[in-house]
């Protein structure tokens, strides 16, 4: 398929005229063909005014439509073969396996939504129905479902170019909600944005929808995105990226006359709590367990493991010692970006550089450029509780490991943590009580709590939650990945005595779709 | 029982040091005993911290435990008897009938919500069950459940100094979820928020929660209430009142350092269309439920009918003849506080003096103090259209009725609505076309949709939503009435390979607490 370096805008293809981006091969500095010139003020308006056109209908569609269309994509997108698998390859870095994985975690995460769509729990369908005889006052017939928010602006990550990208999680959940989404593509992988786009174009055709239920716009710099979410139809944001990207996509959006929700995943150091019978009993273990899920795609994950917290001691020392082996063997991988590399680089320099902060190994150099060289640092507790710099992430394979006096000062750094994405146990069951003491805090501090696995790897299912308090995420109450992601792109309505004809189908009486409600405050299947 | 004036900090009577506020009887411009010293920085630390410390435990109530907390503080506050009532209509100036029924409504949502605390369906657990054998790679076990955000700040509003105060709808709710609540009481009834607070503070000692649970603070101007919402401790925020209270608020949840959810209920003008057939064929009978609606409670609601969207003509005109001849006879009443009742002024003179608007019919003068005198305007479409200050809420009994050139019309005006907490169709099944045309806007742009009936009157049930776009209130993802309201003050945690003995009961394989739960994906009960 040849790239024509287009914005894809409803069904049309639209020559950007402002200045062009172009896609970088991290592993050779090579710029890859073609440029894509920026999207502007009549490129967004365009988009905008598509997708609010689209969105009354789109919004309405039935539960199978939507479900179909949502199975569309994700064939369009298999049916781009290898094709989608080497350009990804090439503006990213990353290894063909890993992005086979990926595609098949995207079109996996787009069925699973189909499934979420039909069975409708979604909804959160309550029937109240009308009491004519109560005293002193009768009761109206109240129902209530949930309805699309409206056009939502998408933000592609860098970091799944596929997964959370242009038919990724988020643009999966809002779409599946019934919103409209107009993506704006990350500027490293425009080629392959380009190819998802075209895919979600063709499905959008053949499903019959309206064209305003997709677009996708490049832009170099943030004019277009910051375009976008002040749009007054745009009415819901999803993002994954930096701290400072987030902040300020939030910004913009309490700045409008109408504030919209931000949904941005931004950042986390992702606490794994070494537990003393665990560490005591398989230190060496969880030492190659950590390095290993330290070094997974050179740490550019938002749930790679930033900070371990242990009492110090030789059981410890044991585990530094494996893990500063383990670390010391890894090879150094291509990031995702120059940007991004550099702003390893710099964390990482920082942190050695740090005069309570000891190395305590770094992984083997680099054989090209833009490569992750990964490294370990330790601290002590006393000096982490009196440094915040010390809890800024810093994006690749890089660990903090504090060394705590006693249990106590463990639960000190727990309480003193920003939010997070995850927050992991090691233990033992002999660790029980020591884990029952920290599970309130960290249930209070992060999104999922793991016992005895490593943050990264996220599962695509309903109990997922991908979210987390400030500044892992800019709204605690939701998660970006897994079915309930939806929910961030949905609003109740009640309905007052409206006749049967005027009721949406879900909730009139004869319930033909056939989803759980809540009737009287009892769930009935 | 006698009112000493003093904030309830946990289980502690503290005497505020700064500028006192002091109740004044609308009625009379009386001034009422005893005064209010503020407090300050002292007293909201003392109630963050007290909150802070009993927010773990109290989240972690059982689902008894709490709804015997909620049952208990309904039963303390009947028991505080007529004290209570004759307190609140001298503070307000409401009827004794009114309030009466206000702290009925009270203690029904009260026990509505010890019903939903014990259904449990608001934790929206969720079970994937471990897929050790899955390939390529297996799953983990994976569970997820609802928790508490922590300390709420809960602001008093004006207009139900019981429903929507002390132990209102956001306090009830917050509770039910599991969050301690710090409340800043209005100035405007200061002794019974004493009362409630008193009924709340005995309920805390008398289920042996943590004191923390509940304080009650005063203060003259925005200081406290800022400084409460600007404190770390404190997670979420519930408030109703004004426009610019509320948009004050967020922007303080928002420039914090983690920045936090504001649910504020502010500002409604709950258009009515009048379709044709039903103005034909009822016109007088709709101009007397409107004029009715209208008056009630001096329009002191934030659903009041503000606006009445219609088709020009001599259908229109004698629905216009009659409500005037309905609000003509309507005795002035009085209104809650001199603040208000020359805000509702100043609203209703910009409208009389306004050149493209029109007098219809006012009220009869006015017999006493702070007196409403219900107004009914006039205006034409094209006028509303041009000048968005028509759409600014006049809080009391006026409204203004739109005349439209035909049905287009009517759906421009509908298009061009601010968020709104109600919108309500008078039809005759021969309007169903026109009311399907309008059904998609009018969900756009309410929380709840009304046929044939008025806006005021908020059931207390599971399908209410008292919510809306911006600004009728600042988050339209929630209802600030009815059961889902306990939804604002939850979050999703998951749960990854936690052994059986660490997990919550309610997550555990022996679904001890009976609650229904989505088993990969599946309702199960």
């Amino acid at each position: 398929m040849q790239l024509k370096g287009d914005l894809l805008i409803g069904q049309r293809r639209v020559q950007g005229k402002l200045a062009a981006i172009q896609a970088l091969n991290p592993a050779t500095g090579e710029r890859l063909e073609p440029s894509y010139c920026g999207g502007g003020v009549a490129e967004v308006e365009l988009a905008c005014s598509l997708a609010e056109a689209a969105s009354f209908a789109y919004g309405e569609t039935s539960l199978q439509q939507r479900a179909e269309f949502l199975e569309t994509i994700a064939l369009e997108i298999e049916g781009l073969g290898d094709a989608l698998i080497e350009r990804a390859m090439l503006e990213s870095g990353l290894p063909k396996a890993r992005l086979e994985g990926e595609r098949g975690r995207t079109c996996g995460q787009l069925r699973l939504f189909a499934a979420v769509v039909r069975a409708g729990e979604w909804q959160d369908l309550r029937i109240d129905p009308a009491l004519p005889e109560r005293q002193p006052l009768p009761r109206a017939d109240l129902r209530q479902r949930h309805i699309a928010l409206g056009p939502v602006a998408v933000f592609g990550a860098s970091n799944f170019p596929l997964a959370f990208s242009v038919a990724g999680g988020d643009t999966a959940s809002a779409l599946a909600a019934g919103c409209p989404v107009i993506v704006k593509a990350h500027s490293a992988h425009p080629g392959t944005s380009e190819l998802v786009g075209l895919a979600v174009q063709a499905a959008v055709a053949k499903c019959g929808l309206p064209e305003g239920v997709f677009s996708l716009l490049f832009g170099s710099g943030s004019d277009v995105g910051q375009a976008l979410v002040a749009d007054a139809r745009v009415q819901a944001v999803g993002f994954t990226g930096s701290r400072s990207g987030g902040t300020a996509l939030m910004a913009t959006a309490q700045a409008r006359s109408q504030p919209i929700p931000v949904y941005a995943e931004m950042s986390s150091i992702n606490p794994v709590f070494l537990l003393p019978r665990a560490l005591q009993s398989r230190g060496v273990e969880l030492a190659q367990g950590f390095a290993a899920s330290l070094a997974m795609g050179a740490g550019q994950f938002c749930t790679s493991p930033g900070l371990v917290i242990a009492q110090a001691g030789a059981a410890l020392d044991a585990f530094l010692a494996a893990a500063a082996e383990a670390t010391g063997a890894t090879a150094a991988q291509t990031m995702l970006t120059p940007g991004i590399h550099s702003a390893y680089e710099a964390g990482v320099e920082v942190l050695a550089s740090h005069e309570r902060v000891r190395p305590l190994a770094r992984g083997q150099a680099a054989a090209g450029p833009n490569q992750c060289r990964a490294g370990i640092f330790v601290t002590r507790a006393a000096d982490f509780l009196a440094d915040e710099s010390l809890q800024g992430e810093i994006f690749g394979s890089c660990s903090l490991v504090i060394e705590c006096a006693d249990e106590a000062e463990i639960r000190q750094v727990a309480a003193c943590l920003e939010g997070q994405l995850t927050a992991t146990l090691q233990m033992d069951s002999d660790d029980m009580a020591e884990a029952q003491a920290l599970l309130p805090l960290l249930e209070r501090k992060a999104g999922r709590v793991l016992v005895n696995g490593w943050p990264t790897g996220v599962e695509v299912c309903h109990a997922m939650v991908h979210g987390g308090p400030f500044p892992a995420t800019s709204d605690a109450r939701t998660t970006s990945v897994g079915s309930a992601a939806i929910a961030r792109f949905l609003r109740p309505v009640c309905y007052q005595n409206l006749p049967q004809e005027l009721l949406p189908a879900a909730l009139r009486d004869a319930n033909l779709e056939g989803c759980s409600r809540l009737l009287d405050g009892k769930r009935v299947l």
